[in-house]
Parts: structure tokens; sequence; C-alpha cells
């Protein structure tokens, strides 16, 4: 029962209001680098003390990895294929959320990528989570293996695949002079069945 | 003019010294990972003080940074493809040549990797640089473009390209289970005309 905005706001649910400075960070980490979401422009944005953020998180490396945590799982949802249609079809409108995905968040999430993929063992481990659930998911939407049949080798494909998936849209982001995007999507959603008949 | 093995140890040349030096890391690094990769143990193994390893590499970092150098050397020199023949067939033999050192040096190899994409910024650029070598013996070997016209376009496929190679062959190398090292080679070199097809 809350009785005016000031007393609301000290009395707001500790997990909501942690969702809410989640949603302030990742979207701050669309046009940023993990490094430059510091604790201090959070809490700037925020309206909050650098303390009260520090209660929420523990510290810089648990906050990044809950903002990433964050963005994945916006990542994941975002890129889920539509219910209905053609494999094919569905894997084109997965792919086409994810280069938009890219191109909106492009800052945040190439400095995730790049972090994920060296030192920082905790958004490695968050990377390779992600990849996995993106991975499983060629997988379990194509149930009938219409497309991929899910074989030891068709599994090592999709992983080339997904690698040489993320640096093109990456690379592209950064500077899509060479291609138009339909080109791109083209290109990633064909190479995929050309490199499991490569593999099969 | 040296006159006994001690002495022509203490006098050998301090370039050819260090030279062997890195030789013996690179060997070592086959085996092991970058951070497994001690100056203790070049000292152990070279027989020689610690003190003289800091004075030839200035410091761990440098030290690993001058065998990584030197490893990418070897791999850019293994993986030339031979003088003549069809295009295809010399990316096939530089492909073989590939697959075969990451077999050698799988440890060593996964470690730079790993530690190039992250973190460790002279890593970072030497595994660029490597990168963009063998992404330019692509066109510079193809001066006619038989399998590869030099275009933006293409040279984004050639990167996509490198970076599912890598992927592909490390992760195959840790586990060859699901394909022969023959599929591999085939599913690597035909998917670069492939991609290339995709993105013209």
């Amino acid at each position: 029962m809350t009785t005016g905005t000031a007393s609301a706001r000290t009395r707001l649910d500790p997990a909501r209001r942690r969702t809410q400075l989640l949603d302030l960070g990742v979207g701050l980490l669309a046009t940023r680098t993990l490094d430059e979401l510091t604790i201090d422009l959070l809490a700037e944005r925020a309206g909050i003390s650098r303390g009260l953020l520090y209660h929420y998180f523990g510290g810089k490396h648990a906050f990044h990895e809950a903002v990433v945590r964050r963005a994945v799982e916006d990542l994941v949802a975002q890129t889920a294929p539509p219910a209905g249609g053609e494999p094919l079809e569905r894997l084109l409108a997965s792919m086409t959320s994810y280069v938009d995905y890219v191109t909106a968040n492009y800052e945040g999430y190439a400095s995730i990528v790049r972090a994920a993929q060296g030192g920082h063992e905790a958004l490695r481990r968050l990377h390779e989570q992600a990849r996995n659930v993106l991975t499983d998911r060629i997988f379990t939407e194509d149930a009938q293996g219409a497309v991929i049949p899910d074989t030891p080798a068709t599994r090592l494909a999709v992983r080339g695949w997904s690698a040489m998936t993320e640096e093109l849209v990456l690379t592209w982001a950064a500077d899509p002079g060479p291609v138009t995007r339909d080109q791109l999507l083209a290109a990633v959603t064909g190479s995929l069945p050309a490199l499991v008949d490569l593999l099969r």
C-alpha cells in the first residue's frame, strides 16, 4: 500500500527495482561498450546512489554479468522463430531478428562477444550458453529434420555456422557498405543447409 | 671464435640464442596452454636461469607475445599453398596443412585463440594480423579470381568463412568423432566458394 511517489519509490519491491535497473542497463549498453557501462553512469541515469546500486548488484563484475544475462535473454526472446511456416522461412525470420538486434545494439553486443571470448569467465559461460540455446533451437524447431537432421556431424556444422554468422553480422553491422541487409540474410540463411550438406 | 662448449654457450650470439629459446617455447606450447608455458618451465627445459630469460624477453607478457609471434609465423609458413595446381586444389592443400597444424598443436593454439579474442591486446593484434595474412592470401593466390573475385562483398565472405573454419577445426580437433578428416577438409574447402556465391 503506497501512499505517494517518494514513498512508492523507497518501498518499491527490491526484485522489481532490480529488474528496472537491469532494463535501464541493457538500454544503455546498446550504444556503449561493457567497459563504458559503469555503475556511476547507471546511478546517474537512474537517479539513485552508487551505494544502492552496489547493494543491488554487489560490484562491477556482478553488475555486468546481470546486465549481460538480461541482454542474452532479450536476444533469445527476440530471435524466436515464428510458430508456423516452412523451416527455411522460419530460419530467415529468426536471422532477420538477429541482424536487427545486432544492428540496434551494436556497441554493447560487440563488446560482450569480445569480452566473452576472452578472459571474462562468467561472460564466456553466458556466451556459450546463449550459443547453445540458439544452436539447440535449430534442431528443436526442425524436429522432423526437414532442413537438418540432428547428428553429431550436423551439430558440428551448426557450431561452425554460428561462429561464421556472428562474425559476418558483426562485421557487416560495423560497415554495411559491401552488401545489403537482404543479401546478408540470404547468405546467412542459405549457408546453413549448404554447410550441413557438405558435412553430412 | 669459440674454444669449447661452455665458452660457446656463454658466447652464443644473443639473437641466435633467443631464436633457439623461442623454438623451444613454441615446441612446449604444442601440448600446453599459454598459461602453462611459464618462464620457469622454459628455464628448466633450456637449462638456463630465469634471470637470463628475463634478460632475453623482459617479462612474461613479452615472452608470450614473442612465442605467439613465432607460432603465427610457423602457421603461416606451414599453410602456404603449393606453387602450382588448380585454385581449389591449392586451397585444399593449404587447409590440409591448417588442420594438421591445429591437430598437432591443439593445446597451445586453442589457448592462443581464446586469449587473442579477449583481453590480451597484443595477442589480439597478432591474431588479427594472422587472419589478415591468411585472408589476403586467399586473394593473392587467386589473382585471376578463378574461385573468388576480390570485392568488398567477397572480403566479408572470406572473413566469415575464416571464423567458421577456425571454430570447425578447433571443435573437430578437440573431438574428431563426428566426421573424418577428409570430410572436414571437404566441408571447409567447399564452403568457401559456396559462401562467396551466396554473398556475391
